[in-house]
């Protein structure tokens, strides 16, 4: 443990002010609270203070400043955390410290085909960049237009394109963090391999700030593909949704860039909600599929590729019918109502969120029982399953029957749905939050899924690395805090 | 520290061969030879016994012991280490782990492209059992024959077709490791997504055993592909080199499987050795290339991407000359030439080995000025230069001249010339060891190229994990030790 030496909030906010200036210091409660309640507008937490530092630097001296009183940090990018992970809780004697104001594309590498940039770029913003000069950044997330690349490496980022090009940790080569007493850690290097002892910036990404506030990054690029192919496919069940993959992966190799299940009570749900806009397919479908090729060669290629994935998905009776994406206008059109299906729910009250990854040679199976033991239950929710089975992911979001009352059926329901499906998925040998991450929401929850060699090992990192845990407390790993 | 209890050799191996087995252990020296001594015969270790465990559980067991005891233990997988990484040191009081009899493959789940193994399973037999089930496991290194998963994993294994497909790391969904005091963790889920707190995988990963033992692991498998298209090209020169792979790249995208480059002295050094085999080209070049395109669509399509690669080349007078390959034949023995150059050091006395990685865009200017500064130091070595240009990466192995003695030219150079290029790699962001790892040859070199932050959060990690430090000690970190 350090030494703490008290400090009064007072001196502590002039530190604080020293530091990033006094403009970037947030001390009024009312200015304060855009950083204090989460996304979901679930947690309602309380600050200290926000700090908005403009460099590592900065970052550095408000850690060590804070490490040295014994003062909680909470680090926050985009604040688009649907686990709660990026807010401070009620007891009110943390700082929040958010990276926004660093927002530097630093260096695009077009040979090495690399992006250094800072953490608080957009994911959109960083998108952009790497466009303009020729080169895809894959991630690709509902909230990119908000969530920062901090975020998106604290919490490893999957969303749409998983499949073909990996998470946000297989996309990243570097990093540069700031550790819980200020001192900071580079691995800024654009190496592609790089075996000298171990491989550091693994403990950051992932562990949603409670071990070190990554500042920097360095990011792999890709070729911008030059065609691509997409259509909205009506499929027979599940199981054939996974046999139709299988054989997309068979025929296009990794040109099969997205592959999301979407059930018909997802889809009803958007198009109710945008009456302007059209469903891709005449008739209604229990379980669809949106599919992307994508590739760096000739359209025809591809689109020769995509007809023959359907027409022996038609042949094996696994398809039962579909679109093709005419235009790049179609293929917005059909990914806007992929993209829509989350705040479709919001907008009806909000669901019950299970972000649920089973092996593919199991997900059909899976989504057939935990339906009928979450109908068990709520008779009549409205079954909005939907996500990336390409990577044996899915949003299992029970939601309520219509004409129902939104939070008497999440209050009758939230827990034991849930807890239905995350204990199926765990018996199984599969996640209870695939992309999520852990945040407060699901912490505790990791005492049921995970083993307790795991739970040890994860206490032993965090005490190694925050011994006075201070670095985002009382998030991801389950109270109560173990003895040492 | 545990509270260490003595207990005599005699006791230890009762324990020992209680547990494996008296067959499985090992207890005369000169039956241990094979186990004490390196790939290289550069370190003749010492040990108690060589214990060869059929299970986890008697990993688990062995562990336990020795941690009781505080007796050091040293996994072993194919003995194949460059760096002494898997030998122990002459003190004798070591205990090696050797996997090999655990060489089981498990499962291979073709709807998941999963396959899961234990870690004694030699690479070669990974990838044909993947390849019998229709999928490709895509590691490839020299050694594929005797290395072992658990070493890959361990060494995070890079190889000839990372630029496609990734390192060791990239390819592995889940582990299970033993624990210094013989817990055992295991994340044998086989999940794409999993953001569930920690992953606690990637700290096995590539820590060379110093942190636990990997006793198996669950692999990515990849469609196998159905059309290679190779060349072995002549470039201008090292620059021209990198300019032509970002031209593939531009043109073929995910299809560049492996980008090889190789110098005229390294070539000539095969074909003096083994008269038998043919030189790719009519003449000698300066600087070539053997480059590897592989898809799922059809040959025809990648032969005409090939040819249209090779035509730009020439054009911009990147290229000077090229041989295609005409048939599997053809592209075999191209290859066998490119992986015959590490043993045709090993004839010639062994070379000066430094495994270089530098962003690619500094690479070709890194070979030039290391070049000028080995051949002021040693006029005459032949610059036996090559390997994984695509990811970076070089092995970069000036070789006595012809003639001079081998002995005499190590010793006075070895020392003098590693430095030289470690140094200069260190100073442009580069590594000073991409996929070889650090051992004890490289230990103490890590004092030149990290921060004190990244050799203190080693040590952090080191102790949290193995506080008394009994899993390949001296290996990896930098002595001396550094008080807590």
């Amino acid at each position: 443990m350090n030494e703490v030496s008290k400090i009064s909030p007072t001196l502590l906010l002039e530190g604080l002010r020293a530091i990033v200036g006094e403009k970037a210091c947030i001390e009024v409660a009312s200015d304060m609270q855009p950083f204090t309640t989460d996304y979901r507008k679930l947690y309602h937490g309380k600050a200290l203070a926000v700090v908005l530092p403009a460099s590592t630097e900065q970052v550095s001296a408000v850690l060590a400043l804070c490490f040295a009183h014994n003062v909680p940090v909470v680090p926050q990018g985009g604040n688009t955390s649907l686990m709660g992970g990026a807010v401070p809780d009620a007891a009110g004697d943390a700082v929040v410290l958010n990276l926004r104001r660093m927002n530097q594309v630093q260096e695009i590498d077009v040979i090495n085909d690399t992006m250094t940039l800072q953490a608080g770029v957009t994911l959109q913003a960083a998108r952009a960049a790497a466009e303009e000069a020729g080169r895809l950044f894959p991630l690709r997330i509902g909230s990119e237009g908000s969530c920062q690349i901090g975020g998106n490496l604290s919490t490893n980022a999957g969303g749409t394109a998983v499949l073909r090009y990996g998470n946000m940790r297989d996309l990243t080569l570097g990093i540069e963090a700031v550790l819980p007493d200020g001192r900071i850690y580079s691995s800024l290097r654009g190496l592609r391999k790089d075996n000298t002892g171990y491989d550091l910036k693994q403990l950051f990404i992932g562990s949603e700030g409670t071990l070190g506030i990554i500042t920097a990054a360095v990011l792999k690029l890709m070729p911008l593909p030059s065609a691509s192919a997409v259509a909205w496919i009506a499929v027979k069940d599940p199981h054939a949704a996974v046999e139709l993959l299988t054989e997309a992966k068979r025929a296009a190799g990794q040109a099969v860039t997205a592959f999301e299940l979407i059930s018909g009570p997802a889809l009803a749900l958007v198009l109710e909600s945008m009456p302007q806009w059209s469903a891709p397919l005449p008739s209604a479908h229990d379980w669809m599929v949106l599919i992307e090729l994508t590739s760096g060669g000739d359209a025809e290629g591809l689109d020769a590729t995509l007809m023959s994935i359907l027409e022996q998905g038609m042949e094996r009776g696994l398809v039962t019918d579909a679109a093709i994406a005419a235009s790049l206008a179609d293929a917005r059109a059909f990914w806007q109502l992929r993209e829509e299906i989350s705040d479709a729910q919001t907008r009806e009250g909000g669901s019950i969120k299970c972000d649920i990854s089973i092996p593919l040679s199991k997900i059909a199976d899976f989504i057939a029982e935990a339906s009928k033991q979450v109908l068990a239950l709520a008779p009549d929710a409205r079954m909005v399953i939907y996500g990336h089975m390409g990577d044996g992911n899915v949003h299992f979001n029970p939601l309520r029957p219509k004409g129902a009352p939104a939070a008497a059926f999440l209050a009758e329901n939230y827990a034991r749905v849930s807890h239905t499906v995350d204990g199926l998925a765990t018996r199984q040998n599969g996640s209870i939050s695939a992309e999520h991450g852990i945040g407060v929401a699901k912490r505790d929850d990791l005492l049921l899924c995970k083993s307790p060699v795991e739970l040890e090992l994860m206490w032993q990192i965090k005490r190694a690395l925050d011994p006075t845990n201070l670095l985002n407390p009382a998030k991801v790993l389950p109270l109560p805090t173990p003895a040492p």
